[in-house]
């Protein structure tokens, strides 16, 4: 990753007109200006925009991609997932997480929200990748006092881990993986420490059917209604899947302002349903866009995930019209940034200077009528040629550092994660 | 593209295993035999995959990419694609058969099935372009006589120019549109020409319900109903879309042995509905994929199709175990080759060389466990590095002759178009 004070983006393609983009330090400074700077991009022919910012994934799952597909969801957990997991250490989550920041600069992703386990294993890979992320340790108790306090003990020593990171690009957040596996006690807790030091929860909510009857059976009311009474719903809220959700429950998560983080390729992989869009839109919900993690996707490229939602809506929707690509364009960058407080989304003056260089001299941005269009139906991640993050080139011309050294990096750990 | 009497690909990976592959003139001559070639190609860590059949699409329709999205099927149909269809000429239809050819390389594809118009401008394009593919010009007739009359010219007129043409990589077939706007007669007259001269037929089935509806209206039957009265159903025919049918609908297309074009992408962005997969392989249907044309996708990435079809299947029939990567995968390749009667879509000795190499050092490939997989639910069309087809090297290492020139020349037509 290059480090320079200041970046020219010269003759760059910017909503449709030809000019300069100065960035000073993280910030894009000035736009239309032109003037010297410590290093200078020719982006004659490039196109501008900002980098897709990806609200749902667990990273070091790369590791699990084409590692079990196409099975029911319970023997996919139980005699997959799960056990390949529970070999995991924190190496092995910095390996896979590397290749994830790797596979996420390489489509343009500049920044994204991971719960997962070992995630010092991540936020240390997220350093050296130089990429943007809100990381949160995951929360599970299983309803279990003991596991709880560990869970506590975890996840406060992340958090104080992360901060002493001093890193501005690393966030750090509460993880509670769910309502069928954190108990009520632990759910309070987050919920607390969420407030008291003003923190983002990235939460599951609604993906099954199955996770509804159990929270009926457990709670006697739906996960929504429960979540609101002990007072889980807040701004801080991103809520992962939100499929299974009536018009009601959609309205009290309007009302707490809860952000939801919609994952089109995992929701139809795993047959999980689809998000009610057009009524969350009626209720003016906040909606990010999400890869979640590689094995229920299995990549990471949110151009894919753009497309995949657009026309996934106006399939289960019946309506061609659902979802235009502007819509999903903007739930992918400026939602993005809002739902995780973070000053990027946008290419202006002021922002933080997250953003990416497309070359649309391909077969599939020709004609060229509809730049938006193009970049959501017609492109994949591989437009990307120039990655800049907080002001630091991460890729340029689609080369990225030690990309060889992770890819061998990581077929060297699963080698020890499979052989054990 | 490169005319050799002999490739070899040496030290390439074929099912699991590194070998050579000797291709003699257009066929695929030995595997595993060490020997000298005119032409050598080191596929040291490359893949090597049958190429991909795209068994519908409308490869002029480049030109159409990204020029109408996200409208109501009539007002785009009415107010945008027919009226930019009306002012189309062979020369337009040339370039922009030239960029779909051109992207089909770049994605893998090394067979196509097409339906438009002024389709000697298509085969003139693909002769150009050396790859493989069954043309039909459109027959359409309203209902009209005059009309029919001058479609059968056009059709005869085209098949006559395709014979002449002696190019082994170019089969004429039969492109009636549809059942609401071909005529009783025409399609007669097309099942009739079709037996004697043992054409396939190319034909959009069962693609919206408004189509269900309106053949009722007409027939008082269903279109499988009424085709299946006219005798017009036969083992020559390729049924695209082929979505609103019942059980006893599908059992009668199998019988006749139909074969079906599945164009998921398509279909969701335009809200059509979506392919009953279980009924069809209860029923043994032989099943192929097709992309349709660049209006409705908007791209001709045969690995985008594969993927959206394997989850959309999960999606919609609510279990994930349905169409796994080497169902879809066979769907892309052999099936079609079947479907299209086309020797090809295996690599195995005395079949055609249609093949492509892929590279899959690539984060979207690694850490690797399962290749099928990672082909269907991680990569995209930029995998493919080399691809033959007919025993010609139509791409290696990405680069295929004359890119740019294509791309310039489908945007100086364009404007042509729209400058009208």
């Amino acid at each position: 990753m290059n480090q320079n004070n200041s970046i020219l983006i010269k003759n760059v393609q910017l909503n449709g007109k030809s000019t300069d983009i100065y960035i000073e330090d993280n910030i894009i400074a000035e736009i239309g200006k032109r003037m010297e700077a410590d290093h200078t991009i020719n982006a004659e022919g490039k196109v501008a925009l900002p980098g897709l910012i990806n609200t749902h994934t667990h990273s070091a799952m790369t590791l699990l991609r084409g590692y079990a597909d196409d099975l029911k969801l319970d023997e996919w957990l139980q005699k997959k997932i799960w056990p390949f997991e529970a070999r995991l250490n924190e190496e092995h989550v910095y390996w896979g997480s590397k290749l994830a920041c790797l596979e996420m600069i390489k489509s343009g992703t500049t920044c994204f929200n991971d719960m997962y386990w070992h995630m010092k294993g991540t936020a240390r890979a997220v350093e050296e990748m130089g990429i943007r992320a809100v990381l949160a340790e995951a929360f599970i108790d299983l309803f279990d006092d003991e596991m709880m306090e560990n869970s506590i003990k975890r996840t406060e020593d992340f958090i104080r881990y992360v901060k002493n990171l001093k890193n501005s690009k690393i966030t750090p957040a509460l993880g509670p993986h769910a309502v069928y596996t954190v108990s009520e006690d632990g759910l309070k807790w987050i919920s607390e420490y969420s407030r008291e030091n003003n923190l983002l929860i990235h939460f599951h909510l609604a993906e099954t059917k199955k996770e509804i009857r159990d929270c009926r059976g457990r709670y006697g009311k739906s996960p929504v209604k429960f979540l609101n009474e002990i007072e889980f719903l807040s701004e801080n809220l991103i809520s992962a899947h939100s499929i299974w959700l009536s018009e009601s429950e959609i309205r009290i998560l309007a009302e707490k302002n809860v952000k939801v983080s919609h994952n089109p390729v995992s929701n139809m992989k795993l047959s999980s349903g689809f998000m009610p869009y057009s009524l969350m839109r009626k209720y003016n919900l906040l909606i990010s866009l999400g890869t979640d993690g590689c094995a229920s996707n299995n990549n990471l490229d949110m151009f894919e995930s753009m497309k995949i939602a657009a026309i996934g809506h106006k399939l289960v929707g019946n309506d061609p019209r659902l979802m235009t690509a502007r819509e999903i364009f903007d739930i992918a960058t400026i939602n993005g940034a809002i739902s995780l407080g973070i000053n990027a989304g946008r290419i202006c003056e002021g922002r933080l200077a997250d953003l990416i260089l497309i070359d649309p001299k391909r077969p599939e941005f020709t004609p060229g009528y509809d730049l938006i269009s193009d970049l959501v139906y017609a492109a994949n991640g591989y437009c990307v040629d120039t990655v800049i993050c907080d002001g630091s080139i991460l890729m340029e011309n689609r080369e990225v550092r030690n990309e060889n050294e992770i890819i061998e990096g990581v077929k060297r750990v699963v080698n020890e994660i499979i052989g054990k």
